[in-house]
């Protein structure tokens, strides 16, 4: 590999830390350049024109080329790794987890996690406060829908960690943070420590 | 290809559209069975045992195994056909475009679609008439971004037609029915023209 990679992030964010962890976990060195999100530096007229017109972290430069999407970055970085299953139904499978992720968790878990420990319940909008209760309920019921099938899986898919354990454990291992008790997901729980067990793992912290 | 292939499907639905619009791109054969998901047909106890624990639709079993994640699908069918790039960045793009699709486009295009030309805006609950406003303009802005990036390319990933565009073209081009105006996007519009051109294609209501 002899692009230069340059993640372009908010460090907090687990979006942003999949793509350090999937790097870390593969020995890849990443540059790393920050924008404040609470700030608004990634809606700044440079950022749309030059990185992301969709105005969002995390972006993987790629050289003189961007890719947004935290999973799509990952994806990117881990071709033709062990973090991405060779076999047809499972390449597929990890990525059904991984828009999983996307659709069902993200927008639950990590935005209580952005609202509740970032912005603050006090300076919530009418229409943030609002959406609590739906969004916890869904993020309740995306860790349940993880927990019945970790029960009896070690990871998402096959025998060892891929790619949608990695988008997977991202929000999840700091959902307590947006007020979820993982206490209630047994399996999830062990399934964390497994992916923290990994050689290579790095904290989000980091 | 020997396994037999079953959509579990609401015939409606962008996202059961997909598949289907893939499969016939790529004369792969397909059998459908149909659930009525406003009679609550894929909540059913048989229905999470057996087809998908997440109580949504679409579902590709593939012989005895089930595939849910429309999108996740759709990578199971193109495997190795052109519809998936093989350079390195183009496919990670092609995902790229396929996450924003289920995180940015689906939640908004697709949603307002469902509630005002199924449910009925009198229908409504409360709760969902307050988010109409946020989620058309989400809608408004994603569809903005897919015509900033095809006012100067034919198809979202390199010079050809990729699940990426089959991913954003299913809602999109029934965005009307959601009350969005395509008229206001003629890169989309145009594009929307080559992908129902392509050889094969066939309509959502096929």
């Amino acid at each position: 590999m002899t692009e230069r990679l340059t993640l372009h992030e908010y460090a907090p964010s687990g979006n942003c830390y999949k793509i350090r962890l999937t790097a870390a976990l593969l020995g890849i060195p990443l540059e790393r350049r920050g924008y404040d999100i609470l700030k608004g530096e990634t809606r700044t007229p440079a950022f749309l024109a030059d990185v992301n017109a969709n105005g969002r972290i995390p972006v993987l430069q790629i050289g003189d080329r961007f890719l947004p999407e935290s999973n799509a970055a990952c994806v990117w970085l881990a071709s033709d790794s062990r973090l991405i299953p060779a076999d047809r139904f499972d390449h597929a499978d990890m990525l059904r987890w991984m828009f999983f992720e996307q659709y069902n968790h993200e927008p639950n878990v990590a935005t209580l996690r952005f609202w509740l420990a970032f912005i603050g319940e006090a300076a919530l909008s009418e229409s943030q406060r609002a959406q609590l209760p739906a969004r916890r309920a869904a993020g309740q019921a995306a860790l349940a829908l993880m927990d019945e099938h970790l029960a009896d899986h070690a990871f998402f898919v096959g025998e060892s960690l891929t790619l949608a354990d990695i988008a997977l454990y991202a929000y999840t291992h700091v959902a307590g943070e947006g007020g979820f008790d993982l206490a209630a997901f047994p399996a999830v729980s062990g399934w964390l420590e497994r992916v923290a067990a990994q050689p290579g793992h790095l904290p989000l912290s980091a």
